[in-house]
C-alpha cells in the first residue's frame, strides 16, 4: 500500500505562461520577409531547376494488370496490397437523405495509419525560416512541388518501403530535438479518403541543422510569393503552413465566437450521414476497365494505376493506384470587408469520409464539369458567381494540385472573390457563414473544424494579409 | 449570369466582440451564490420529495423475452426496436495491439442520433438561475435525480415516443428564444457507446419563463452544495455544466497549451485502434440466458430488461435494455498545486466506441472488481493510491450515477485526491499529463477531447473552485 506523506500544499515549480504570442509574431515578421538569408527569391527559380535536373522520374499509366504487389481482392474487389499496408481503394455507401444526392456510391481510399507533415523552421539573421523540400510526387502535373520537411506515412518511417529514411524526421519524433509551435491532426479530402487524418506539425529546430540536397530554407514572405505561382507549394505545404499561429488584427466579428460554435454544432448535428464501406466489386453506377474504375456517366474521378521512375524517392521505382480527378476543380471562399474587417463565407460541407458529417469548407468547391447537366436552382450556390467574377473582384487566384502522392492531376483553382449584399447577404444561407481569418486560425488549432481545401485557402489569406 | 456591381470595400455593420467575459464573470458569480432568489436551499429537500411523492414510479427486471417492442434481430443477435429507432445493443470488436487486453469483445449500444441536454439560465435579483428538472430515470438507484431543462433524443423531440412534447425545447432549436452561452458536441461513454455524442447547450432565455411543474431555478452555487451530495445532480446534468464558460484566475501552467495540444496529438496518433461492430450473437467471451448477456468470467457489465411503469415520463410505462455495471466504479482526478496553481493528472484513453481513438480522462477510471485478480504492475496505474488515500488528502469524494436512461445502477465514487512527487511525479508516465482546470475549461469548448467522467470532474472541480 503506497505511503501518504504530509500533505505539500505547494511547491516552487516555475509556471510558464500558458500562451506565447511571440511565436505568431515571428511568423508574421517571417511573412513580411520577402527575400531570404540562405536562398534568395531571385535564386529561387535556378534552383529549383536545378533540383529537376538531378532527378530522372517518369511517370507512365498501366492497367492494374501490371501493377506489382497490387490487386483486386477475390471476395471484396478490393485494390489492395499484397503486405496488408500502405492504402487500399475500397467502395463506400453514403446515405445523407438531403438532396440533390439523397445516396451514392463512390470508390474511397482507405488508409488507416496517420502520418505526419512537419516543416522545421529556425531563425536565421533573426528571422524564421522554413525548411522546405523539392519533392518529386508521380501525381503531380509538373512532378516536381515544394513539400515540407517531412511528409512521412507511418509506412515511410517504420521503413515498410524498405527504402532509405526520411530526413529530418528526427525532430517531429524524438524529445528534445526541438520545440513545437503547431501540432494538430488535420482531416485529409472527404471525397476521396475514408476518416483520414494526418499530424500537422511546425517545430522550431534546437541546435545547428544539416541541409540536405533537395531542401532550401525560405521565409514565410518568400512562400507566399511562391502561393501566388501555379502548382508549386503542394498541398501537404499548404496546410501545415494554415495551422501556423498568426496574429490577427481583428477589430470585432459579425458573429462572437460562441454564435459561430453553435452554428457548428448545429450543422453537424442536423446532418444525419450514414457513411458504409461496401466491396469496391460491382459498385453500383461504376464500371471497371482495364485501365480505370470509373463513374458510368464519366463524372467525379477515376481509379487508375501508374508505373513511376524515380531516382531521389526512397526507393528508385514503384508501381500504384492513383485517384485522378476529372476536369479543374473550382474552390473559392466569396471575401467581404465587413466594419472594416474581412470576412470569409465559409460553408458546412458534408463529405462521405469525413470523420464527423461536416466540415467548414471553402464558399465554392466543385468541378464544374460534374455539374454542366444542371440548371437554374439545381446549380451549386455562388459557384456561377465565382466563375463569372469580374477581374477586379479576384483579388487572389493560383492552380494549385491535391496531394501527388495518391491523386494524378488533381488540380484546382483557387480563388478569394469579393462581393456585395446583393451577390451574398450578411444574412447568409442556411449552411453558410461569415467568419473572420482570425476565428478560422482559432478554429484550425483543433481537428476536424476545416477541411483541406479551406486550410489551402486559409494559408494564401495569410499570405495576402501581410502583403495588404 | 450574376451582375457585379460596383466594389463596395467597406461598410458600416457595426461589428461585435468575438468573446465576451461577462458570460464567465456572471457564472462565476452565480456559482459563488449559495442561496436562490426563487427556491432556498433549505426549502430543495421538502420539494425535490414532493415531486418523488407525485410520481408513481416502479422499475422491475424482466426476461427479454418479455420486452415489448425490442427483440433479438434474426440474423444478427442484436437487439432492437421494431421502429428501428431508439437504440440497438450489438458487438465491437476492438484491436488495440496493447498490453494488457490487445484485442476484446464487448456488447455496445449503437444510437446514431444526436440528442440536445441544455439547461435554460435566467437572471433573477441580478443573478443567473439554473432552470432544473426533477426527472425520474428507471436505471437511477433513487429513480429521482435533478436533470438538465431539457435531455432529449432526437426521437423524444421529434415524438417517436408518441408522448407528450419536451417541455422548453423551443428555447434550444427555434431562433430567438434565447442567446446562446455554450453550445458544443460532447461524447458520451465510449465503453458502453459507439459514436455517440450529445449537443451540450447552455442558453439564456429571452423574456419570461414559465415554470412547469418538476422544473426549479438554481443557483450554480446551489447546484454546487447538491453536487457533494451521492446520487442528486444527474450526468447530464453534470456535463452541460462542465460546457459552462468559468472564468480563472491561474498564473500559468506547468505545460505551455502548445505543448499539451501537442501531447494530446502524439497520444491520438500513436494509438492505432480498430473498433469494428460485429453480431452481438456468438459474441466471443460473452453468454446470453434469459435475463442478461453477461461476460464469461462475470465481469464488465451485463445488458439486462427492465419493465418500467411512471406518471412524468413522456409516456405512461415502457420496457427496454439498460446496460448493468457489474460494481461501483472509482473515478478520479489525482490533484497537487503546482507552483500556487491546481492541477490535475489527466489519462489520454482509449475506449472502444470513441470517435476517434483517445479523448482526456480522470486519472483513474476503473471499477476495482475487474482487477481484483491482477496483483503488482497489472494493477491499473494509481488505482490503489486513490483506494488507499488518507481522509485529509481527499478534498471531493460523492457517488454519482451514469445517464440512468441507459444504465442500471451505474455508479461511480468520484475523487479529487490530494498527492506529491512521490506519489505522482511531475514528469508523468506515458499517456498522464498535469494539466490546469483552466486549459480544461478551453479544451472542453471543444468536442471529443474530455471524455464524459473527466466533464463530471471538471463540473466539481468548478463548484469546489469557488468553495476555495
Amino acid at each position: 500500500m503506497p505511503t501518504t506523506p504530509a500533505p505539500r500544499p505547494d511547491d516552487d515549480t516555475p509556471l510558464r505562461p500558458r500562451h506565447d504570442s511571440s511565436d505568431a509574431v515571428r511568423i508574421a515578421a517571417s511573412a513580411a520577409t520577402t527575400d531570404g538569408a540562405k536562398l534568395s527569391t531571385a535564386d529561387f527559380p535556378g534552383w529549383f531547376d536545378s533540383r529537376r535536373q538531378a532527378h530522372r522520374f517518369r511517370v507512365e499509366r498501366i492497367p492494374f494488370a501490371e501493377l506489382d504487389g497490387w490487386s483486386f481482392a477475390p471476395d471484396t474487389g478490393n485494390l489492395v496490397h499484397r503486405s496488408g499496408r500502405f492504402f487500399s481503394v475500397e467502395g463506400l455507401q453514403v446515405t445523407t437523405g438531403e438532396d440533390p444526392h439523397p445516396r451514392w456510391h463512390q470508390p474511397i481510399i482507405k488508409q488507416p495509419e496517420v502520418g505526419i507533415l512537419g516543416i522545421l523552421v529556425k531563425e536565421f539573421d533573426g528571422v524564421l525560416h522554413f525548411l522546405m523540400q523539392a519533392k518529386m510526387e508521380p501525381g503531380n502535373r509538373n512532378l516536381l512541388q515544394l513539400s515540407p520537411t517531412v511528409q512521412a506515412t507511418r509506412s515511410n518511417y517504420t521503413k515498410v518501403h524498405q527504402g532509405a529514411d526520411v530526413k529530418y524526421i528526427e525532430y517531429f519524433v524524438e524529445p528534445g530535438r526541438g520545440r513545437v509551435v503547431a501540432d494538430v491532426l488535420q482531416s485529409e479530402h472527404g471525397s476521396w479518403f475514408f476518416h483520414k487524418s494526418n499530424r500537422n506539425m511546425i517545430v522550431e529546430a534546437v541546435g545547428d541543422v544539416p541541409l540536405h540536397d533537395d531542401f532550401c530554407w525560405l521565409t514565410l514572405g518568400q512562400i507566399g510569393e511562391l502561393l501566388l505561382r501555379d502548382n508549386v507549394v503542394n498541398m501537404d505545404s499548404r496546410t501545415v503552413l494554415a495551422c501556423a499561429p498568426f496574429p490577427r488584427d481583428e477589430a470585432g466579428a459579425l458573429h462572437t465566437d460562441v454564435e459561430v460554435a453553435s452554428w457548428f454544432t448545429a450543422e453537424r448535428s442536423r446532418h444525419d450521414v450514414h457513411a458504409e464501406r461496401v466491396p469496391l466489386a460491382s459498385l453500383p453506377g461504376w464500371k471497371q476497365t482495364a485501365y480505370t474504375v470509373e463513374h458510368e456517366q464519366g463524372r467525379y474521378f477515376d481509379v487508375v494505376a501508374v508505373r513511376v521512375e524515380a531516382g531521389s524517392r526512397e526507393v528508385s521505382g514503384w508501381t500504384q493506384p492513383l485517384f485522378e480527378p476529372r476536369g479543374v476543380g473550382v474552390t473559392a471562399f466569396l471575401t467581404r470587408t465587413i466594419g472594416g474587417v474581412r470576412h470569409v463565407l465559409v460553408h458546412a460541407r458534408v463529405e462521405g469520409g469525413f470523420l464527423d458529417t461536416v466540415e467548414l469548407g471553402p464558399t465554392v468547391q466543385y468541378t464544374p464539369d460534374n455539374w454542366d447537366h444542371l440548371t437554374g436552382a439545381d446549380r451549386p450556390p455562388f459557384l456561377d458567381l465565382v466563375l463569372s467574377a469580374a477581374p477586379e473582384r479576384v483579388h487572389y487566384e493560383a492552380v494549385h494540385s491535391e496531394e501527388g502522392g495518391r491523386f494524378l492531376n488533381a488540380e484546382s483553382r483557387y480563388l478569394l472573390v469579393d462581393v456585395d449584399e446583393e451577390q451574398a447577404p450578411l444574412d447568409a444561407p442556411a449552411g453558410y457563414r461569415w467568419v473572420t481569418p482570425g476565428q478560422l486560425g482559432d478554429l484550425v488549432r483543433h481537428g476536424h473544424y476545416l477541411n483541406v481545401q479551406a486550410r489551402t485557402l486559409l494559408a494564401c489569406l495569410n499570405a495576402t494579409a501581410v502583403r495588404g
